[in-house]
């Protein structure tokens, strides 16, 4: 702990430790499991097979001598498996953005949290087709010897939790409490009680419809343009310096876009304009610097609009931490997500599988996920008598909000976990 | 009249004048006036002048002799002065994409329409910057030799509207009977009636606002950069064979998301599938036929999304007609408009200066110029006791409602013209 980027990362913990957020869950290491080999391979719902995998975790608190107190937590689109505490392997994994911020959950897990650290043991894993030590485009092909970039097969969200399963298999465990997710990570907790309704008691589902709106196509039919359409993008077959960061920084942008609501923008950055981002000038409305030296330019004046210096903030952030490919993998499974196939295109056929409790929320002022389809959820599941509550918790944040509305997401779902203890 | 391509304007001239739209105003011509030169520039809202700017024009109907029954027609982002009819110059001017159909706003001007060219005289101007005739980024810049491209300077709405004053001196107009656009056209309405209050008798404003919102300009900052981030922009150096053809084509389809609404997207295309488009496989999921050779490829066999093809479609089809760096330009205008600078920030203190009478029209279901911010402008017109009607209009359409929901807008419109010929 005396080098110095163990120093940064303790005097980053102390200061985190203050009163505004005491009770973090602390250092956390990545753990790794093997779930699919030669003679057990992992078959997709498109028929292929995959092996090896490998799968990318991590857990906070601890496993009771029941084994019932595990709860998943299942991440969304960008995200990944460290969802609180500190990365002790930041630095070590080359992940150096952790160095700066706790999981991206921390908020909601830890001792005392609304996910217990005390009381429940937390697992969140990558899913498949990510960057982040799961097995993915970036993986290696063992077949080709090279990675397997755009080579790797298409998954699913329901692919994602059956390999989940495996997961759960290899921890010993046979039940989970309770799967929970926001976002698309929602949609995983939704497919797990519908994919395994005996090894769940409550799904939690968070700003996550049944299947994506026309509209949430719409805009990823563009981000998936804008990075196959960039030049670095080759195919897919881009080197690991040199990628479709143009591309991918304006997917991240429309996401961005589509994670705030209107009032949030309005309130957040309104019309103000600040000063053009000093690394960022070669993209910006700058052109003389490196154009045609007509110093009758145009645009060189303006200042940004703030909410333009912040997409693109967001953007060229996430092009550090973020692998194009896996970005294409994953947008795919969230287009292509539709719980009803479970009843052939019925919803309420499909939640007939449904054996669990389950907790729906849906944040007003969200446009990706709106409460309407959200709620469709609830309704099938409570025309066939199952146990569901549905809030609809009123919020500016847009999409986000399943992020930030801690305290009244935090309670309902605190009390909702503890139910289910008391059922069984 | 007899050669092939005049041959097939005709027949599709009589197709079009068919029983569902019997009232074209016909074959139209081109228009073209300078209206800046050497002796007379024209001063922008910056301060730097500009000559020679020549502004290229469609007008429709008979002026008057008391020469008081003119209307301008102001046109959207990607609108041109070809409002209605069909452009007998369009294959002379390589303008074939006119040549399927009539003008971007035919069911509202012709012969009985709301814009009843039996009774006015309809003027529409392409604006400052557009790639359509009016001085701009394609156009010769005298002192260098060569195109402007990125040296055009910065334009703005109201520079707009001031040198389409220019056009009506030209035109021996000195009042209009009334100012009416949609969209960024409306803003333009709307700025014609605070930039020149003496010349127009009714400014009708249609689904346009006093500013952008915070999302609209994070759309337009999307769209800027991805034109900006394609290699082929080069600083907007592109020559006339190979443009930033794939920014411009994601900027436009980024833009189309924000015209229709999130419930004309579900009810058009909902998560239907179709054939990839034959003529766009090598941007698609297809990527083996370029691409790495592993038969292990992951999305060949993926039909796109309706919604997904009818975005690249439109994409694909703009980057025939417009320029990037146009399109740069204008979105820059309409970013930056914003109609309380007449008041130093205060828009009933703007509201002022208007002396006209007003008409403005929002769409429920629009969320570019959402309803509210459409009001914002009656409200502050009606506080100072200036005569004002503001209609929400019941429409599931979305911003592009102002081009479909004829039938109510255009009784709309044509009462309120009756009524402004009844009070002279």
């Amino acid at each position: 702990m005396s080098d110095p980027a163990n120093a940064l990362l303790e005097a980053r913990k102390k200061n985190y430790d203050l009163p505004e957020s005491p009770r973090s869950v602390g250092w956390t290491h990545i753990q790794r499991a093997t779930v699919a080999d030669r003679e057990n391979p992992f078959v997709l719902e498109t028929g292929k097979t995959l092996w090896p995998v490998e799968v990318e975790y991590e857990t906070y608190g601890r496993l009771n001598r029941t084994r019932d107190n595990a709860i998943m937590v299942f991440h969304a689109l960008s995200g990944d498996a460290h969802v609180a505490g500190w990365d002790a392997d930041a630095e070590k994994m080359g992940r150096t953005w952790r160095l700066a911020r706790p999981g991206w959950w921390d908020d909601f897990i830890g001792p005392g949290k609304p996910l217990d650290t005390g009381r429940y043991f937390i697992i969140c894993a990558n899913v498949l087709g990510s960057c982040y030590g799961t097995t993915g485009p970036t993986s290696m092909c063992p077949s080709a010897g090279e990675p397997y970039r755009m080579s790797f097969p298409a998954v699913s969200v329901g692919d994602w939790v059956r390999l989940h399963g495996r997961l759960l298999d290899h921890l010993g465990i046979d039940t989970l409490l309770a799967a929970i997710g926001g976002s698309l990570g929602g949609q995983q907790a939704l497919e797990f009680s519908l994919s395994m309704p005996e090894r769940v008691r409550g799904a939690i589902i968070l700003a996550a419809s049944p299947w994506l709106s026309a509209q949430g196509l719409a805009f990823n039919a563009v981000a998936r343009h804008v990075i196959m359409t960039d030049p670095h993008w080759n195919n897919g077959n881009y080197s690991s310096d040199k990628g479709p960061e143009h591309g991918l920084s304006a997917a991240r942008m429309i996401g961005h876009i589509t994670y705030l609501s209107r009032m949030s923008m309005e309130n957040k950055f309104g019309r103000r304009r600040g000063r053009t981002p000093s690394n960022d000038r070669s993209e910006g409305w700058i052109v003389n610097e490196n154009g045609n030296g007509n110093s009758n330019g145009a645009f060189e004046e303006d200042p940004f609009f703030e909410v333009e210096s912040y997409l693109r903030y967001q953007g060229s952030r996430f092009v550090q931490r973020f692998d194009a490919n896996s970005y294409l993998y994953i947008l795919r499974a969230m287009d292509h997500y539709d719980a009803s196939t479970w009843g052939h295109g019925d919803l309420i056929e499909a939640a007939r599988r449904v054996k669990c409790n389950n907790l729906i929320i849906s944040f007003t002022s969200d446009w990706l996920y709106p409460p309407g389809s959200c709620r469709d959820w609830a309704t099938a599941l409570s025309r066939l008598g199952r146990s569901v509550t549905y809030v609809n918790i009123p919020s500016s944040y847009g999409h986000d909000a399943f992020l930030l509305e801690v305290e009244q997401e935090g309670n309902l779902v605190r009390s909702f976990i503890h139910q289910l203890e008391k059922i069984d």
